[in-house]
């Protein structure tokens, strides 16, 4: 385990920093002290990266990337494309996208002094349809959408990187994070869609029967599991991060109508979609015992922040 | 289990027929009475295809490959692609020549009448370096080249496009096969390679020690795998296609003095290589139980009949 000091001084660079793992990310790096560059299609929320040394571009611009790669020690990976389920209508423009660039990015890396690359891939999606929950790292992947073979094919390409040129890196198979900085209005994540719906006074959509379970992180632990990995010097590589335990959609809307007080929610039951799987619940013993993170904010109190945030952000 | 005669008359489409598994598969499709089109960029041995309706085209090409595809049954895919090793120089081009055009073909399945997708994955890479041998098939997959990685990403969205658009599929993880119109100056296989040289009166160059282990399984036996598979109505997807016996390089150098009769070769060992792995031997009981395939071919008669081959391609 590493002092979370650590990073104080250091520069660090976030791909797809103006995001919302991204956004979180940064503010959490200049927390602790890091110099912070950003760089970024668009910033969501501009006056939120104060004190980031911003760059707009486009992933796939390899010119714009080799600049903003040199000087930089540790690179935060977290640029992710379209969303799982749009992914499904397009799999060779997710393949492009996603995947091509980051071989051309990783070809950027290996040429720079790049210390490590640490990269968000996605523990909801690589799994597919799991056996066993909790899921631990070594269980099967088998994506049942293309955003997750594209994860999972990116991680491939890691170790490949690591093998041949020795680019190091870390890979974080991160849940489904939910808190400030989400978005309602561009389904980024469940949580923040039925928020905003619900504030909007809309029918809240759900596909299937709402009996889906996910494993939800509030984001400032997730953001703080992706800096103590950036630290971290034993020999894993691959680190589920999620808070262990699963809720159900419906269980999430029943804690949502509590926390906005405002009564029953109405809600409209669609069929489900071939993109989602049943169940998704990582097993997070192995982080927590190599890095030392754990989980620490209670979920009714994350909710409570994540309904707020939004409500003000509306404003 | 099915029998084998069931293929006769089935249109089958080929893809990659030129090279040395689509050559031999095709020969192998038509004396099982199948109607046998190849697609290919060029015949390796053209007199070697008489009976196959021929179609040049590159599989990048989607106007080309939507065209040959209307109307198959069974389509075999044999488009690999650069070697292993090379595969390593240029990921970002192996990437986009075989997974994103196979993609591509794949959107083009889905939407004709195409029964089943048949692909020849490869056994000696998608797992990389092992722990357990003889490897079974939920082995983990940790490929050491972009080759591997390619291969395995397919087999990823060969299941997902069977979720998604119930378009069926078969993977087939192929050791390394020998035998004959396997060419050894394009260094395909390293049997080839050396009997080739051998016959040349090079001095063979070897990667590393000579002590590396591969699972070595005749090209008869390969086809006749791949053809079997086409017909299984089971529940696996994914077979193992093996010998399921190792041998080292240069316990296979002794075997080509053996067969050739000429005394001993003058060999040179050069450093090993990054893509080498250690070992790679399949467990193929799974293709054993399922599908009834076993290899029959005898390992020095193999060597022999391929001797013999090269030995007379090259008058």
């Amino acid at each position: 385990m590493i002092a979370a000091t650590d990073i104080g001084g250091r520069p660090c660079l976030v791909l797809g920093a103006g995001g919302f793992i991204g956004t979180n990310l940064c503010r959490h790096l200049l927390q602790r002290g890091a110099r912070v560059r950003g760089f970024g299609r668009s910033k969501n929320f501009p006056d939120a990266l104060d004190g980031v040394d911003w760059v707009a571009g486009e992933f796939s611009d390899r010119a714009a990337l080799s600049r903003v790669v040199d000087g930089s020690e540790l690179v935060f990976h977290l640029v992710g494309g379209r969303a799982p389920e749009s992914s499904n209508r397009d799999p060779a423009g997710d393949l492009t996208d996603n995947v091509l660039s980051t071989l051309h990015f990783l070809d950027i890396c290996r040429n720079r002094n790049v210390r490590r690359v640490v990269f968000a891939s996605s523990g909801g999606t690589v799994y597919g349809v799991v056996k066993e929950i909790p899921i631990p790292e070594n269980a099967p992947t088998d994506p049942i959408t293309a955003y997750g073979i594209g994860k999972l094919t990116i991680e491939k390409y890691l170790a490949l990187y690591r093998h041949l040129h020795g680019l190091d890196s870390t890979i974080l198979r991160i849940a489904n994070p939910f808190g400030p900085f989400q978005v309602g209005y561009r389904k980024q994540g469940v949580i923040a869609a039925f928020v905003q719906q619900a504030l909007n006074g809309e029918v809240l959509e759900i596909w299937g029967d709402g009996e889906v379970v996910r494993d939800f992180v509030y984001i400032d632990d997730v953001v703080e599991a992706i800096t103590d990995a950036a630290l971290y010097e034993g020999p894993h590589r691959i680190f589920n991060v999620g808070q262990g335990t699963g809720r159900s959609v419906n269980q999430i809307l029943m804690d949502i109508e509590t926390v906005l007080d405002r009564g029953a929610i109405e809600k409209r039951y669609r069929p489900s979609r071939l993109a989602d799987v049943p169940v998704n619940v990582l097993d997070i013993g192995l982080i927590r015992r190599e890095i030392g993170w754990q989980p620490r904010e209670d979920w009714l109190s994350a909710l409570r922040a994540t309904v707020d945030w939004i409500a003000e952000a509306g404003k």
